[in-house]
């Protein structure tokens, strides 16, 4: 028997689909949530309705955005020729961060995983090809982690992009081998940036 | 600037506040909360505004409930004469997940902790003697971590029930030294409650 009513466990259960977060954790994390006056909880339950009701992949870029596009798609002042193909939101914010790329972005919606069944069918490549088709694009910077599984989606995307008119570069390996671009520092990104090939 | 939407940073603030998840883990909890449909995100905004509407301490023995009473207080068959004095509700679960214990609880709501300004008036040892004072109570067990602040907040509550006409008893340093009861094996917990002293 729980001793943990039955609102307390579906909370408990809800926090261990997290990733990283086991039953354990989730406990000690939904024990804090309730304490007090649960300010915290309510502030949490808010901030998160009213994010999956307003953000939404972007049309252009799908990147995340709380607007019809997303500020760097409707920013004028940013190269609209030059557009840098990311595995997802979070690597947009590093390279923003950095401040070292003036052009638009790709959101691709992952990298290549087959032993996690996530084949090219899963990735926003036709959606990179339909903006390619518009001629607005003369450079794709393949933006992609210099993992294995990183690498091999760049090599992917080269071949697949082997038809198109566009010049294909990718990120220098001033990139630390192995290293996740999430957490590359801003030296390394705009080295790599400039050494793109 | 942030490369994130409003209600995403909102978001990553709120789940930021959680104790051992750091700016970047939150970000990428939040990530993860928004893909697909965002249904893990709803589930969870929805039993934690359940939650934190139904559940609340029980006004008998302070563990957390979604009744009048927890059903722990409620149940004729557990010994109303014997009360385990424990830190929180976690610490109640982990002794019914044993199994070991046929008494009542107290949650203390906390041990003391100077340096973090826990003081006496935050723990529920006042809810205590009036519950005491009704005389159906013939033994506290204290059931706290063996750890120096539980140790300590042992050694406060011995001295703050001298006068009272109970009888007080330990859990029995069978729990290892330092261990966190939370996370004690139901043996040790059985054994530590057998030899309590």
């Amino acid at each position: 028997m729980s001793a943990f009513p039955h609102d307390l466990e579906r909370l408990i259960r809800a926090l261990a689909r997290l990733p990283g977060i086991g039953p354990k954790t989730a406990t000690r994390l939904a024990l804090f949530l309730l304490r007090g006056r649960g300010s915290l909880a309510s502030e949490l339950a808010d901030s998160l309705v009213r994010a999956r009701k307003l953000i939404h992949p972007c049309p252009e870029c799908y990147n995340l955005t709380d607007r019809e596009l997303c500020p760097l798609c409707d920013d004028d002042t940013r190269d609209k020729g030059l557009v840098c193909v990311v595995e997802g939101p979070a690597e947009v914010a590093a390279l923003e961060r950095a401040g070292v790329f003036n052009g638009r972005y790709h959101v691709l919606g992952g990298l290549l995983a087959p032993l996690d069944k996530v084949g090219p069918s899963a990735l926003r490549i036709r959606e990179l090809k339909q903006r390619l088709r518009r001629g607005e694009i003369r450079e794709v910077v393949i933006g992609l982690s210099s993992t294995a599984q990183g690498r091999a989606t760049g090599q992917w995307l080269v071949e697949e992009l082997r038809d198109s008119p566009v010049r294909v570069s990718r990120l220098a390996l001033g990139l630390p081998m192995g290293a996740d671009i999430e957490y590359a520092d801003p030296e390394t990104l705009k080295a790599s940036l400039e050494g793109r090939n």
